[in-house]
């Protein structure tokens, strides 16, 4: 049997400020034969996320090596036992179409009949947990609770409004980057009201939509968002922060942080950032709460899904500057 | 019988920058025939505290108008059944020899043997329940763990100290103003590593302290003690913020937030503030936990005693400027 050849995408060097395609390249490459305990995967579906662009600074991921990232795939020839032929399997040898995996590398997916594949990498994968864990760990959402999400067409945001509503929250506000995005939000993802966050400040905008102010806050942003939801929260409101996009690009000047951050005293705030990487012990509440949802129907992941291993650059980038509604994610 | 003169303290003008004494003015008041349902007050101790700052801003309190503060003092005639000439009280018409209070306005001082009367303003009063929110329901110390504690040698501080060691923590560090409230917290106060926060980078102190990092840091001060902190905290560190003395007199231009804010997330931090006046439910178990290690003798509470009613203008600017170890009490 003539082996495959992998095709594969290397960081070729390092951007100063926004990335592009230059800082990446394709590359063709063998796929080795297998040593005993190993897999070869036919990667099906890859994610694209904010953390990855943090990756691309000194200290990050190398340069001309392999890349990674969440992938979903299925196993084509095997040396280990429990990685039969045809199992689908996570892993995170990503930006390639061919990955050698060992078992302790692979995780086998949990088998749920009548919900779509490419679900383990939206609203049962990484983004997901990253709004179960913000919404139910962190900032404990109680129902009828006023909660707004920034960045909320994002793949966290679109999946924290869908868990929200689930969870029986009151009103759900969201932020995000075009007016279009906005009535997206209102008009098919469940949110009761949305903004352009370019639409003058953010503070006012949230005094419009919640005059009663806020019980929690999901930020994905940081920065002037997280300055006007400390504006606009209640007392003893709950912020869960779970990432920064918009300072990804600024990682040597950093912004300057909420200048109300003292109000956090006067409020009784709590303000508490989390990595979802360290609570991969909820995926089972996960699973549990948004199985049957999703079965049923009454939850559609939100993704944007990208056709073709040689677009993965390309929506990586697109991604960045929030091309996407929902999780964004390639069909290699 | 002659009616008493009341000595009575008003604020006459607003501070720009550092209050003094001119802001200040005495006033004799004739003390009013009492009306049914109050009682006359003889003041025994007075707290002069550090949120007294703010209330010298415009929307504090009011020019030429009784001020108020925390206040001991025992009946001396009444026209209320439930306050017998004889009864301690503490109420918060402050600032004055004499004050007519009624029984709403007036707490019975629980009777504990044994245990001096001024402990009530110090560790058993708002500074100590200060420290034990901020410990136990805050920041949720644990038995063993690192503790570092700003202002350490004021009010808040000192009980912090006193009572994390009661607690069973690890590592107590406290930062303050000079030199000698170092070597006094560390020689007298029980804390394991002291330091003045004028001797350079906080953050390289905290890691020569810690080199293992805090867990958990009991914020009395914000701005560069938050940020250096923040550096020195472990993963899943905790940080109970209630007050800072060192922006009172900037209320205007409040000093930057720190610039690693964002290590909130990456370190999973939690930050989250507080107003001990929303939790004066947790008293009774301040009161469980202090009261037979006060009776012991095990914690000798931490006051600088300022004799004389005369003296109370110079004793709260004297707290201002870091000039008192412990909770600063006028005995009037």
């Amino acid at each position: 049997m003539s082996r495959p050849t992998a095709r594969v995408v290397h960081l070729v060097s390092r951007p100063s400020g926004a990335p592009s395609a230059e800082n990446f390249a394709f590359v063709d490459e063998p796929v080795p034969a297998l040593v005993a305990g190993e897999a070869l995967v036919e990667n099906l579906y890859q994610s694209v996320d904010p953390y990855m662009r943090e990756e691309m600074e000194e200290g990050g991921w190398e340069l001309h090596a392999p890349l990674e990232g969440r992938t979903l795939g299925r196993v084509v020839e095997t040396r280990a036992d429990t990685l039969p032929v045809g199992t689908l399997v996570f892993h995170r040898q990503a930006w390639r179409t061919h990955s050698v995996v060992t078992a302790e590398r692979a995780h086998l997916l949990p088998d749920f009949a009548g919900v779509p594949l490419s679900a383990h990498l939206s609203v049962l994968g990484g983004t997901g947990l990253s709004a179960w864990v913000g919404l139910t760990r962190i900032a404990r959402l109680r129902p009828d609770e006023t909660l707004f999400v920034s960045a909320a067409a994002g793949g966290v945001g679109t999946a924290a409004g869908r868990i929200a509503r689930l969870l029986g929250a009151g009103l759900v506000i969201g932020s995000t980057g075009s007016a279009a995005k906005a009535a997206h939000l209102t008009e098919h993802l469940g949110f009761d009201a949305a903004f352009d966050y370019h639409d003058g400040p953010i503070a006012d905008r949230l005094r419009e939509a919640a005059p009663d102010g806020l019980h929690v806050y999901l930020d994905n942003v940081g920065g002037d968002h997280l300055e006007g939801a400390i504006s606009a929260m209640r007392d003893r409101g709950r912020i869960a922060w779970c990432g920064a996009v918009a300072q990804y690009n600024n990682l040597q000047d950093p912004p300057a942080a909420p200048r109300n951050l003292y109000d956090v005293v006067g409020k009784n705030l709590r303000l508490e950032g989390f990595l979802v990487r360290d609570h991969l012990d909820a995926r089972p509440e996960l699973y549990d709460f948004l199985v049957p949802h999703l079965r049923s129907g009454a939850l559609v992941p939100d993704e944007t899904v990208v056709d073709g291993f040689d677009r993965v650059v390309e929506a990586f980038l697109g991604m960045l500057r929030g091309a996407n509604t929902g999780k964004m994610i390639v069909r290699i």
